[in-house]
């Protein structure tokens, strides 16, 4: 019986397998090349996240990898109703990115309280412009997305004081239910989406709930580009609805030099980079090969995705213990 | 015997000075009229901090206040020899600008680390170039200055698992001495000024301690301009013997526009913001009137200042209750 293939679909720079290598029969395919290699494959490495390919390529019936795992957080780029219906187990990037995420969505509440940009602005016309800032503990953030990034984010501005709440699909204990979160919205001084594609959320931030902000409010996205329908969003910021917002996420990415979204008042656009942080790909990679020793042990896989639900389900994540072991 | 004289060296615009208003006999001067209506005072209240005017007009001998309060944290535009030697009693605002300048500090720290000036300008050529960030949890600071801004600062950059290291005139407890300095800020990613301007830091932030730091280290001064060598810093900058810099005080406020801190590679320039959060004249219209009630009712008054030193010792700042009273 031959040795059990790995298969990596790649991207530059390609993952560090160290302890891996020479022992592993890796093999690795692009977008064009998955669909044949697929089906002798044991095990998937998705290193390429930006790829719809696995989606694409996955099989029916028959041969395919047991083991999926995705070097990224969310997993909406993945699934199909074939791998969702399958016994192949998926896992997740958890524990590289919420760090560095919600260290960048604090940045940018401060930056917006303090209102960085404009100070910036002042300096290039050489301009001494006193402005009062606006004082961040105090102040009211919403989280929408329970997940490990959303805690993480939450965890972050309850330290400086923010009065947080986390909304998920769900309520439960300290975690409120979405039906909670038109209300909290409506008085928070900040919105902060972090969370994952689903049915439910494409699409969620709309003109009826940008209609709901203060208009001090700040929207920031670091999830998925659609949970947001871009066009209400410009438009609300366009009539000033609210005071301003950041994306770091868009439903097609890199954004074009084309796009309107390059310079709307008080729109603030980064290259989806929130979570990556110096080393991040090399992280990533030594939590793939962790991953991969631990199941050539035959010991349960940690930070496996409800395929069902799109993502990590908040009672797994409560649950003490066991699934944080390889993220520290 | 009549009422005694509140002064207000005044600024605009004028302090609220509520319950006081109609029970007591209030002056108000201008940088012109001081001396002349000084030696009258009872008390006064330095309202216009960016003046110069109290150590020119304070007289000798003879009569003059017996309490002066600065709306600021600063006291060093107050102090001359006079001042020093006679027993009247300083107050400063303390309790006002730590958070407000902590959380500035804060947000450019995180804005430094996550490069968004940078991301500012792509934005502004409509271009998409993904950087890697820096992780902030990890990394080292060094607080220069352990008054209450300065502790404020480093309660807030340990929240996000920053490494800091506070630095004093004198060591004591968990608190570092200026000789302790050089070896700290050889090793730090941030360090950051927030010490009073007394003699001994005048010009301390020189062509030679730049030349001390890593090159990846940003240097942020939120204390007083004249802590720094301007022009060492713009020379260091320039030769990039460290990654940058951001200066929210300048020996010479408001800052022309012919000066050439305005467009130094790496160097952020704010116009004294950071400890002015919405509501903070306010904030100081209180204080000072709690501060008067205080003193009408025969109690000690909290937040003296050690003339001679020029800031509050540290000594104080550590003793458990009493001062702390007002500021809550």
């Amino acid at each position: 019986m031959p040795d059990p293939v790995l298969l990596v679909l790649d991207a530059e720079p390609s993952p560090r397998l160290g302890r891996l290598t020479g022992r592993v029969d890796v093999r690795y395919a692009d977008a064009a090349s998955l669909a044949e290699r697929l089906p002798a494959a044991d095990a998937l490495l998705v290193w390429d996240v930006a790829s719809d390919a696995v989606r694409e390529a996955w099989p029916g019936p028959g041969p395919r990898p047991r083991w999926v795992h995705t070097a990224s957080a969310g997993v909406d780029r993945l699934l199909c109703p074939e791998l969702v219906a399958s016994d192949t187990v998926l896992t997740h990037a958890r524990g590289i990115f919420e760090r560095p995420v919600a260290e960048y969505v604090t940045g940018l509440v401060l930056a917006f309280a303090k209102d960085l940009p404009a100070t910036l602005a002042r300096q290039r016309e050489r301009r001494w412009h006193h402005r009062d800032g606006q004082q961040v503990a105090g102040s009211r953030a919403v989280v929408v997305g329970a997940g490990p990034v959303g805690r993480e984010i939450t965890r972050l501005l309850h330290g400086l004081g923010v009065t947080v709440a986390l909304v998920a699909r769900t309520a439960r204990r300290t975690i409120h239910g979405v039906a909670d979160l038109d209300r909290l919205a409506a008085r928070a001084d900040w919105v902060i989406a972090a969370a994952p594609l689903t049915e439910s959320t494409r699409g969620m931030f709309d003109r009826r709930f940008f209609g709901l902000l203060q208009p001090s409010a700040r929207f920031i996205n670091v999830g998925r580009g659609a949970s947001v329908v871009q066009a209400d969003l410009v438009d609300a910021l366009n009539r000033r609805w609210f005071a301003g917002a950041a994306l770091d996420v868009f439903e097609d990415e890199p954004l074009v030099p084309e796009s309107p979204l390059w310079d709307v008042p008080g729109l603030l656009v980064s290259p989806h980079l929130s979570g990556d942080t110096v080393g991040w790909r090399d992280r990533l990679s030594e939590q793939f090969v962790a991953l991969y020793e631990r199941r050539s042990r035959g010991e349960p896989l940690p930070n496996v995705v409800d395929k069902e639900r799109g993502y990590v389900p908040s009672a797994d994540l409560d649950a003490p213990g066991g699934l944080d072991a390889l993220n520290g």
